[in-house]
């Protein structure tokens, strides 16, 4: 699986040299585009969540899969934050994500490493560790939409 | 690449044992996650065919990067059919694909087929590899969407 990682890493790097205004016809794309890939993750995310909270059985192969399956997606949305489509229909993209694209970027990161450790924990077999690793995805989606994300 | 490769189809074959009933909260969100599955697929796709008919210049590193998310991408939306989820709304699941559920699994899995050797193709670098396998893409792609999709 460690070159799954690394097929991952590559992915995101070539995603990043290329300029994201180029990849995308409109801005409504890019919106739905992030949002798409966010939702994604937020759905296989909250499939092991469920688990950890024991709302639904321990499933650790599907536990195992859902978290790869958020990890690669945690990796796309970024590109897609193209300027001005904060103002297109749907979004709740705050200006502070091109205003402070510096701090924006830091929790974009920063979201990537936890969500690769939750998958790396899943990828144990133990609950106990996905249980130990939830927290700081959690608390990242969190900061990020605290701070770049309309109410 | 062959490790990305066995990943997705580890993945993909994990995701096909999970009943894909206990997989969504609500029909509603088993359309969207396919609908945000298929729109990532597509801008994927859109990126490299534009290149593949001179829209954009080529990039072998773009395109490759493009068309494995678009790999990874076609083994998503399948578990996300559960029944009932084409009474939806914004939803153009035909009943069709339910009804004739085997016919449906043959084409999903010929799309996955297709992707990897489209895949497979952009990882070579090559503009001509690339092109010869777009028209499987495309017409598998149109070919689902005629029988499963309403218009």
């Amino acid at each position: 699986m460690k070159h799954f990682a690394y097929a991952i890493a590559t992915a995101a790097t070539l995603l990043a040299a290329t300029p994201a205004q180029a990849q995308f016809a409109k801005p409504e794309d890019a919106a739905k585009y992030r949002q798409s890939a966010m939702f994604i993750m937020q759905t296989h995310v909250g499939r092991v969540a469920a688990m950890a909270q024991g709302r639904v059985p321990f499933d650790a192969k599907v536990a195992a899969e859902s978290a790869a399956v958020a990890e690669f997606m945690s990796k796309l949305p970024w590109p897609a934050y193209v300027a001005g489509s904060d103002k297109v229909s749907g979004t709740r993209a705050k200006p502070e994500i091109w205003t402070e694209a510096a701090k924006f970027q830091e929790t974009a990161e920063k979201l990537q490493a936890e969500m690769a450790k939750f998958s790396a924990a899943a990828k144990t077999g133990s609950l106990d560790n996905i249980k130990a690793t939830l927290g700081g995805v959690g608390s990242t989606c969190k900061s990020c939409h605290d701070q770049f994300r309309r109410d």
